[in-house]
This record gives structure tokens, C-alpha cells and sequence, in this order.
């Protein structure tokens, strides 16, 4: 069902079962997959693919709470060159920057403020009403509570946690924030209202109860800061590995400019 | 396609792409949204609503050990008011009290006996054969394993796991308890059979390895008793923050009654 | 919509909204079940069931960094008997044994070379380019890092988690290797490049930092090797209860061979 209160632009495919409902805009060259759904006033940028069984636009609370008044959608907004993986679900009321890619089974909620260039792998949930910046990567299955603050190009791996509650359940909410270049390793978790310093390294499984630095390496539960990044060498050359971004570029800004 | 065979309520929105197979049971005034599944059997209560993609009654193994056989569902019971989001799977055979919640991408299989007001967050994995009680609360990716009983009112945060297995693989199943009021922050770990008392609170990360009695805090891997839960102090007020039940009433049935 | 340039066997049964593409090729008596998705070129043995919302020979990057280019797929090859739960996500270019099951929401990415009887719970993520041997066990939510080497009769519980790049980000990749008979209990992590030997057993929320010999136990953040592991009893006999295959055998080639 494709309404004619909908706005698409040149070029694009829709396959089977695509759900596009009103207020929809679309722009040029988009890929539909089969059976994705793209709720009312969703707008996506041209040259963007949204895989099967997806849901853009998803219903917020206040629809749940009174289905019989006018759904008056927050709008969600995604820019160029979008690549949404099967099964993921963006709400309503959030706006995501260019070259966005999710992987599978994908949860963003409302209220989510994305640069460009975010990358957030398979299973991971944004919990919505939080701040990302460009060039951020998140693997499988990263977690993100409310009320997250995170900068530019951060990584973070699978199975990691940020909180926002220190006595739940209460309404008390202070999250945490990652500054610039971080690089946060697997199953790490941030207690409520932690900030993590620009280029800072936290260590696989470390549950972090204090901030940390900028430049500084922390690891354990609970985590401790055992020296500078600059500590942590390339297990070949035997150089210091960090800060990564004199050592790495792909899908960087500054890709093709190192030598 | 919806059958015949089902006996829908009044006031019913059935979006494109939903499946309603016979004996069905569905109350009044539900939302059916986009391409969700109702198999055989199931009765759902009024005002509930069922996102896309869902599917409620899955099979059980029975059905995989011999689908040329009549299948014989059990049935699968859920009260009025339910909010079931997109993706989750619901299987036959369980029973789920009023005002169910649910997140996205959420597993909940078969021989669940759970009370009302249960929510259960997105991506959790309710492994089924396992009793909760009223008003429980799982946040994001809380894992029950089988064989597990659940209080009233009790919290537990994501990354949970529980455990039945001491010698796995084995036959031996040894469910864990958790008693009314239990606070389990993130990342906790039960070890089988292990029971936490009334009201305690386990530590982020933390890896039971022996009972909690009630109202203690515990910390660690393995998890050591460190204090009573009061010693758990409000960051403003600085007045103990445990048992949460005398400061917080949110969703709670005694919400309205505070002041 | 199920393409006339597909092969279908006989007695095949496909629900409403199934999707079977150009070259697909399946075998006799498989159930499609609703809305599944069977992309270009995917081989699917006898007897097999495909649950709703699947999509099998999803797309690689190739596809979306040229979605105008012909699309040439590589074949993915699953075998007889499969049971292949519902909204689960298996890339081209793989190939997996007879008697493969997954739960629901699993992701099986490309260059996996799996063997016979592999089981892969809910929410499981297997990242690509790895090999797995016959009989392995993933339970729900196991993440396998590209270039794991998964010997025979392995089993993984909950919230594993294996790594490869010991300076993320970096281009280096260091995968991990499990041997037969190994069991990693719930929430263990592997760093870049581990070796667990065969029937070693790593407990419950370890960080295993140094290669485990085989039948040695390990457990801890380091992990430490406690004891070889016929040190772990069994609770009622207080026998060894490892190696675990003289005494389980449920599903495993020597059922009904033991007395």
C-alpha cells in the first residue's frame, strides 16, 4: 500500500508488501525491500535502502495512549544514502544525518540527534533522547540509555551499557557522556552519569564507576586507570596504537589522505 | 487473511497483511497493525495491541516434530490491554495477566504463567516454563532460563542472564528464585538455583554464586554481601534509597497514593 | 510471489506471502511459512521449515555498493531437515549442514562453513567468515566474531562473546579457536586470538586473556586455570562431571548408544 499522499522521488524501487503511508517523503533512487513500512510523515534521503520488515517512523508513547485521536507524528527525518537493515525500527521524532547504515534487528527510539556517517550494528538499542555525533561506530548489540551524550568518531563494541539511573527505579536520570575518539571494548559498562575523556580506552568487561581521563587506559571491575593509551602498542610494528587516529582511516574523513 | 473461524470483537483495526487463523478469540477495540500473525488458538483481551510482525501462538516443537499431524495448539491466553510491539514472538501455551508491555524483537516461549502488569523490554528472551509475578519489570535484553519464578514487583535491568544448568550440558535443572521487591542492576549473573531474597539488590556485573538473603546489597564477581540495602543512599537527599517501594510509585498500584 | 525460474520440490507448502526468487532451489516437503523472504540462488534441503519473516540469501555489501549492477549472487547452501525460526537473517554465501536450528531474530552472516546438526539460539549473531565444526551448540545470544575456527560438539552459552582485532580499530584480525568438546559457560568473553583447548571448560562471566590448554578449568576476569576440569562434580553423584560426553548424550551422535 503505497499512499498517494505520499511524496516520492525518481527512480525507486519498491518491492513487494511495502507499506508507504501518508505525508511520506521519499528522495530519488531509494530501495524498498519487501515489506517495509514506512509510517506517516517519515522523511529519507535519495539513494537509500530500507531492508524487509523494517519500521521508519515508529509509533511513539502518546499513540498507544489514546489510538483513537489524530496520530499526529513527530516527524523522523534520515538523510542520503541510508542503509537500514532487515527488521530494524526507527521511532518518530528523531533526526539521523547522511550515510546512516544499521545492521539487523535495530532499535532507535525518539528524540535521537545524529550526525553523519553512524554506523550501528545488529541488535543494538538507542533508547532514544540522546546526542551522537559523526563518524561514531557501534557494534552488534551496543546499548545506549536516555539521556547519552556521546562526541565524534567513537567506537564502541558489542555488549556495552551505559545507565542512567543510580538507585533504580526512580525518576533520577543522569547519563553518561563519551567524549571524541573513544574506544570502548566489549561487555564494558558505564555507571550513571559517567563521563568518558576524549581518546580514552576502556578495557574489555570493565564496569567503570568513575570518570576517566582523556588519553587514559582504564580496565576491571571496577575499572581502574593503569596508564596512557600510548601504553597499548601494535602488536607488530611494537609503536604505540593509540590515539587510533594516527593509525587508522577507513570510512574516515581523512581516508585517502594518509600514506 | 483472517479466518472465519475467529471470533473478533467489536471495533477492530486490522491493518494490510494480517493473519488471523481459526479459533482465534479477540476482544474488543484491538489494533491488529501491519503483517502480525495470530495462529491457532490464541485469545487476546480487549484494547490490546499487537505491532507488525509479531506472532502470537508460535508453534512449539511438537509442531516441527510432525507438521502433517492435525495440529493441536495449546492455548495461548493474554489479558486486555496488552501493548505487544513490533517482532516480538509470543509462543502457545502460556498465560500472560493484564496490561502486558512489550519492546521490540522480544522472545517469550512456552509455559509462561505470568500476573499482571508485566513489561517485558526490547530483546529479551523469556526462555518459557517459568512463573513472574505482578508488576515485574525487565528492561532491555533480560534473559530468563527456564524453570525460573519471578515475585511481585520485582526489577531486573539489561544483560540479566539466570541459569538452570550446574553441569551443562546435563538433564539437571535448577531454576533460580527471585523474591518480591528484588533490584538486580545490569549485567547480573545468577548461578543455578540460586534464590535472592525479598527486596535485595545485586550490583552492576555482578556473578551470584550463593543465595542473597532479603534486603541485603551485593556486590562482585562472585557477588559478596556487602551491606542492608539502606546503606543505598538517595544522591540528593541522602536518605536511604531502599526499599524503593516507600519512594517510588510510578506504574505502581499504589501510584496516586504517595505524597 | 514465487518466481517461475525457482525449482520446487514436492509437497511443499508456502503460506501467504512467501517470496521465492529467480534460481531457488528447494527440496521436497519444506514449509514456507508466512511472509519469508528466499532471495536469488538459495539452495534449501528436504524437509526443511522457514519461519515467518526470514529472509535467507540476504544481501552482501556488494549488493548495496551497486544495487544498479546485476545482482550476482553467491549461493547459499543449507541442508535437509533445517528449522529455521522466525525473522532470522542468513546471508549469501554460505553453507550449512543437515539438521541445522536456529531460534528466532539469529543473524548468520557470509563465508560461514558450518557442519551437521548445528543449533544457533535466539538473538545469536554469528559475524561470517568462520568455520564450525559438527554438533556444535550456540545457546541464545551468542556472538561469534569473523574468523573464529568452532570445532565438533562445542558448547557456547548465553552472551558469549569472541573478539578478533586486539587495537580496535584497527585492519589486524586475530580470530579465536575453540576446540571440540570445549564448554564456555554464560557471559564469557575471548580476547583476539585465544585458543581454548579441547574439553576445556571456561566459567561464567571469564575474560580469557591467555590460550586455556585442553580439560583444563578457567574462570575469572583474567581467567585463571583453576583445575583440570573432572575437579567440577556432579551435584548428586559427585562424580566428574567432565568430560561431559561419557555421561550426556541427548542429540548427540551416540544417543541410544549409552547405558
Amino acid at each position: 500500500m503505497i499512499s498517494t499522499k505520499a511524496r516520492l522521488g525518481k527512480d525507486i524501487v519498491t518491492k513487494e508488501g511495502v507499506i508507504i503511508e501518508d505525508d511520506v517523503i521519499i528522495g530519488d533512487s531509494c530501495y524498498l525491500d519487501y515489506g517495509c513500512i514506512i509510517r506517516k510523515g517519515v522523511k529519507l534521503g535519495e539513494n537509500s535502502y530500507v531492508g524487509p520488515n523494517c519500521i521508519l517512523g515508529e509509533f511513539q508513547m502518546d499513540f498507544h495512549n489514546d489510538r483513537d485521536s489524530e496520530y499526529n507524528p513527530k516527524s523522523l527525518t534520515i538523510g542520503n544514502n541510508a542503509l537500514i537493515r532487515s527488521h530494524t525500527v526507527i521511532y518518530s521524532g528523531s533526526a539521523i544525518g547522511r550515510n546512516f547504515q544499521t545492521g539487523h534487528h535495530v532499535t532507535v527510539r525518539e528524540n535521537v540527534e545524529a550526525g553523519q556517517n553512524l554506523r550501528v550494528g545488529t541488535l543494538s538499542d538507542i533508547q532514544g533522547t540522546c546526542k551522537i555525533g559523526d563518524y561514531v561506530n557501534f557494534h552488534s548489540n551496543v546499548h545506549i540509555a536516555m539521556y547519552s551524550k556521546i562526541g565524534n568518531y567513537v567506537w564502541i563494541f558489542p555488549f556495552f551499557m551505559s545507565t542512567n539511573d543510580p538507585i533504580p527505579p526512580s525518576e533520577i536520570i543522569s547519563g553518561c557522556t563519551i567524549d571524541d575518539y573513544a574506544v570502548i571494548a566489549t561487555k564494558a559498562t558505564l555507571l550513571p552519569g559517567i563521563k568518558i575523556g576524549e581518546g580514552a580506552f576502556i578495557g574489555a568487561g570493565s564496569v567503570v564507576t568513575k570518570d576517566i581521563p582523556s588519553n587514559m587506559l582504564a580496565v576491571g571491575n571496577p575499572a581502574k586507570i593503569k596508564d596512557h593509551v600510548s601504553s597499548l602498542k601494535h602488536p607488530e610494528t611494537l609503536e604505540p596504537a593509540y590515539p587510533w587516529k594516527l593509525r587508522f582511516d577507513r570510512g574516515m574523513p581523512w581516508e585517502f589522505d594518509m600514506e
